[in-house]
């Protein structure tokens, strides 16, 4: 044996690791298997794909906390992965890393049909328990087009958003209760049940939308709604950004069941029907297309509430023109438009594809600088605006780029921008370490020094997701 | 000098600090005045009120972060202070604590009129603030009984409930972002205004809900609501429980704008008539009673959804009787039962008074478990049962006692209750000192030796309301 033989060491580290590991989780939970590895070498993101050193599939959550533990005796890095269905990176592993699955840690634990709370292990897909509750006359409103896939502690993690946050809010705001095993191996339960609790300080927001950086969410508490039968759609025509401000704020205090107000730019609108061969929905063009959706229980009052609602705009000039769904089908043809965005985002490639959050009075002059600074800068690529409006959330999708340095020079671009309007650089897909550099732009020093000091409290081994969100 | 004279280094130390404090702040900002430390002597709890030994009134947020380095440099204890309404002692000063109030700390500081998000200091009280935004069209809506008094940065700290968190949440909901001054002299700025943002940890959380332990709310960034224009208001009577949280799940379905659920049992409902000289609202008694209101913006649609909703109640046999307010006046009259609560809370003092929250599965049998067994031992004493049913918030009032050991022994009865359905011993009013010594009955031992260990973190000197929440 040499003392400078690398792999010799490294085997052998791996070996003691490996046996460790065995003895806890059972030889079928921990794999060195290469095409095991391979599918747990990247998630969704352009991040560069990396086999894991070892992965593990434990089965329970108590068997994640003793991995944990058993994992920081050795000083191994670890990923923890859900669905790896993230934009971000976060769960791509990084040289040296031993990734911990999720996956089996998937039962539907109990179910409060009384009040409305469900509590399930973090690996059962989103998609899967929206079906079981639905079936019981319950709803769980988070919803992304990864539903079928990622897996809900993925979405607590990450505080996923989605359609429908106008109305029901992110993630955390769904979540009453977590489970999270910590780095050293302890199992912290704050398996709270009730929507009130002023008990100190709510310690499971620490895990919330920090992206496994400071302890793996092992169970959760879901907060449920009344699964709603009625669902409206309208297709509204604006002539600007700032009426399409005033009809939002009319319609959220008029449609208290308002679920979804998407903002389309013309630019967007005229590349969606360009891409999908779809006709115009109005006999002229406007500059701004208003996408609305109500979800109730009553077709006639919710229907009648909606149509009043459009009248009383038109009537007021804030709406130019408008759709309102009278079928299903109908309503499909209305969000035909918006939901190109997949085709776009193949078509644009190479692109930056954006999810920044703007505050609202700045959202306007925010678009047309941005789009006047890419038409001057790259005239030959298309830049197109769409989004979340009720939730402040922008999407900009810019491309195809020959040239990743302009890629590179289109992210600083922005991102400089949305540190100016006191944006944020991620609405949506989270940090990870693909926006990692560009962090400084949403967080001030304080706020980044005191996160480096959470981690190192509670990972102070350095084990876990290291790299992720912050150096 | 004698070096054993403790009243002279006592008053040396405080000439000391007197003196750094008047430097940094100005001599109108520092009192050692008894009639102003008696002003801050006490909040509105029980707790023995006690006169701070020095009340600093600093004029803006960057000399709250200044004076708390002066006041870590000399390790001098504070305790903060808002509007003093808190019920749990945490803004009662402890023995040599210096007080630190917010009242002076009161700018309206920017209003995004298009998004509708308020920038404020922490010292504004409630109603200022919901005043002056429903005045153009905008509306905060938490909403409690001390509006006038209370402070934001107060509600902020202790994560606010009130009557309308069914449908807007807590304050937790309706912060977009903090400023926090550090006990080491730090300014903490998280000055978010967007919905969503997925940047790496959400630092505010830490400080909302922690009742001032870790840090001090200098600014804060609320979220608003259009203001709503039509109120409708209903007493329904049900046959049970179990039927109320039928109707709740049936109403949360089909009025989105459903803002309050308030649930009272007919015991309490006798008292109410008793004290308050009021008549039966129907013609036969009921086991409970449930006061609806929806807050919109069309009176005649609203009205017609809730009398639609409340006829198929009535239809499936889940309501048994319901009177819909018809005007103002009508509304005011319904909701005089539950209003009586103050009338009660004098009535039958010495009282225990619980805030406690309960899982719903669990809601019923905790109420006759509880019920049965306070009759049992307490038969002398009366015990109302009430509660926001749409939070799970339940509120018992027991009393009178004569024996404050007694008062104890129906604490601890009462706590244990929670802990064994998986409650929480304080839904809306907090810790404090008061139900310090019962915290773990809320929380577990990791939870606290986390809550600890950040407390350490952020407040190494041990400066800041300690005492307050953890040990």
């Amino acid at each position: 044996m040499k003392s400078g033989d690398k792999n010799y060491m490294h085997r052998h580290d791996t070996d003691a690791l490996y046996n460790a590991l065995v003895e806890i989780l059972g030889a079928d939970c921990v794999s060195l298997d290469a095409a095991v590895a391979e599918a747990h070498a990247g998630d969704w993101s352009d991040a560069p794909r990396m086999r894991p050193r070892m992965t593990l599939l434990p089965r329970n959550p108590e068997d994640v906390a003793r991995a944990l533990r058993v994992l920081g005796e050795h000083r191994q890095a670890v990923v923890v992965q859900g669905g790896l269905t993230g934009l971000a990176g976060g769960a791509t592993p990084q040289a040296g890393e031993v990734a911990l699955s999720l996956a089996r840690v998937n039962a539907i634990e109990s179910f409060d049909r009384i009040g409305g709370t469900l509590t399930v292990q973090a690996g059962v897909p989103l998609e899967q328990l929206q079906t079981f509750v639905e079936a019981e006359g319950w709803f769980f409103p988070l919803d992304l087009g990864a539903r079928g896939t990622c897996q809900i502690g993925g979405n607590a993690a990450t505080n996923a958003g989605g359609n429908r946050v106008i109305r029901f809010g992110t993630m955390r705001d769904l979540i009453l209760g977590l489970e999270v095993a910590l780095p050293d191996g302890t199992m912290l339960s704050m398996m709270n049940r009730v929507t009130k609790n002023t008990t100190g300080i709510d310690l499971k927001q620490l895990f919330i939308g920090s992206e496994g950086t400071l302890g793996v969410i092992t169970r959760i508490v879901l907060k449920l709604e009344p699964k709603p039968s009625a669902v409206n759609t309208a297709l509204c025509a604006v002539a600007s950004f700032d009426d399409a401000t005033r009809l939002l704020k009319y319609l959220r205090a008029r449609l208290a069941n308002l679920s979804s107000f998407e903002l389309m730019w013309q630019d967007f609108m005229s590349a969606a029907m360009d891409i999908a061969h779809l006709k115009a929905p109005f006999g002229d063009t406007y500059p701004v297309y208003v996408l609305i959706e109500t979800l109730g229980e009553s077709d006639d009052d919710d229907r009648r509430a909606l149509e009043h609602s459009l009248e009383r705009m038109l009537d007021d000039g804030i709406v130019q023109d408008v759709i309102i769904a009278q079928s299903i089908e109908h309503a499909k043809q209305l969000w035909a438009y918006r939901e190109t965005v997949g085709e776009l985002l193949s078509k644009l490639k190479p692109h930056a594809a954006f999810d920044i959050g703007i505050p609202m009075d700045r959202m306007n002059g925010f678009v047309e600088d941005a789009r006047a600074a890419l038409n001057e800068r790259f005239s030959q690529q298309a830049h197109l605006f769409f989004g979340h409006l009720g939730d402040g959330n922008l999407h900009l999708l810019s491309g195809p780029y020959a040239d990743a340095a302009d890629l590179l020079k289109v992210e600083e671009l922005i991102y400089a921008a949305v540190n100016d309007v006191q944006g944020c650089i991620s609405a949506e897909h989270g940090i990870g370490v693909i926006k990692q550099p560009f962090l400084h732009y949403s967080r001030s020093a304080p706020e980044l020094d005191l996160m480096g000091k959470l981690k190192a409290l509670l990972d102070p081994a350095g084990i876990l997701n290291v790299g992720r969100v912050t150096k």
